[in-house]
């Protein structure tokens, strides 16, 4: 009785999380992309110093201008420098961003977390019915598949569409609170994926990675990260600040998915540029 | 008589280079990428404050660690800033780095620039034989295409494979000097591409993108850089520290190429995520 009153105790807790190595068979090991100009829907914000982003980081994207202007013979230039947080617009959370030790940014497999089958999820309407610290559930997830005749398959890259991705440039609305820095952090407000949800995912389909076009994949209200800790401990990968979304809801098709981050040795994220490719008719 | 004279005069300036717009068909509409763990080589550089860079650069990619170690609840987290100039790393070089108000790198054509055909100039034995100065020529351009029986195509994204990216991380083999700043621009000795070929590519071939495995598309003593200004001004494409191109020579296949920079607003260049994709068996 003991042992399994511990078990049931530890089923509750982020680690005891299969990780997809564990279960998952691999993913598909052939992708076909048929890159055409007007099927491609850039799914990644512009990234300057405008984006909303978390309140505790300490400065937003920054440019420092080196130079722009005529050199010597009649040469122009113009250059500049950046800073920025890992974590900052359209980026990407590698696993070892809340998974201790976990795979770096520089180390995510291509073919089971980066290029794969694209799924859209539209909860828009639930949001809006049931208020910004909405949870996406398993029976959200389960109502897209019945839907559109469609399981998730493993190496899925699976998107969250909430609507917030139009508030991106009004920082209080996106994020729930015009407040700054840790003060902000217990008046965040914004949709986010449910942790249970987040292991069904995990367990049950096999995912490479979520994306969500807010700014975390937990809801506002939790500061225990809690899907994010799911989720990194599964080696899936998070994409938050996903952009324009609505233009795939809106074309209605089905899409695969190239998501490339830069390969930053041992980073924990990173902007990254990410294209739905959309089928043919 | 005068008019012929004044002709000739400017046929000889980078500005006289016909755009590719003025005289170029569009590029193919339709790219079809064959994605497989085993066919794809990654042609990027991991990005790190190890890399060589070019030497007026103030500082190198650097990371400042914001938080690693755990957070109330047994949370653990990670994460990071960084700092690194536009031009650092595999790289891409936006028109508007050295033509005044041209594309910026996140108004570049995907399927003009970043997506398409590929092609691999071997001039390794070259560089060998004449110096680390060597200039590539239309006569090496012409020669690979008699060799694999293959006209570059509108759009083509070309690679000039120079042997140095094997030299990446020992900066005084990669730039010529071991001395660093100003000082030394005057001792730089790399291969780089011969401005009339670069005007002959853009003219004849209507490229969408030139890259190389060295630190710049100029030769070394090049300090006007010469063919940065033909490419620029015709709205060429510039990869740099292109990596592992070395793997693609070893495989001998065909390939095509997808280049995703971030979308820094009017960013002159970024670091970027290169994949060939090989075609054939």
């Amino acid at each position: 009785m003991k042992t399994v009153a511990i078990l049931l105790l530890f089923a509750g807790t982020a680690l005891a999380v299969p990780g997809r190595n564990s279960k998952c068979r691999p993913a598909a090991r052939n992708t076909v992309l048929v890159m055409r100009e007007d099927k491609i829907v850039d799914l990644t914000h512009e990234l300057n110093e405008n984006n909303t982003y978390w309140p505790t980081h300490p400065y937003p994207f920054e440019f420092t201008r080196k130079f722009s202007g005529y050199i010597g013979d009649k040469v122009f230039v113009n250059n500049n420098y950046f800073r920025q947080p890992e974590h900052y617009g359209t980026h990407m959370d590698s696993p070892n961003h809340f998974a201790d030790g976990a795979t770096p940014i520089n180390k995510v497999s291509l073919m089971d977390h980066l290029i794969g089958p694209g799924y859209l999820i539209n909860v828009k309407e639930k949001v809006e019915r049931f208020g910004p610290d909405y949870l996406i559930t398993i029976q959200d997830i389960l109502k897209y598949e019945r839907k559109n005749k469609a399981r998730i398959r493993t190496g899925g890259i699976v998107f969250f569409y909430t609507g917030y991705g139009e508030k991106f440039y009004d920082s209080a609305a996106y994020l729930g609170t015009n407040k700054t820095g840790a003060e902000a952090v217990p008046f965040l407000h914004f949709p986010g994926l449910h942790p249970e949800a987040a292991k069904w995912l995990v367990s049950n389909r096999c995912i490479g990675t979520v994306g969500i076009d807010a700014v975390s994949i937990d809801v506002g209200p939790d500061a225990k990260y809690s899907s994010h800790i799911v989720l990194s401990n599964a080696g899936v990968i998070i994409i938050e600040n996903v952009g324009h979304l609505d233009k795939l809801v809106a074309s209605g098709r089905r899409f695969k998915v190239i998501a490339l981050p830069p390969k930053i040795t041992d980073g924990t994220g990173a902007p990254l540029r990410i294209l739905a490719v959309m089928s043919g008719k």
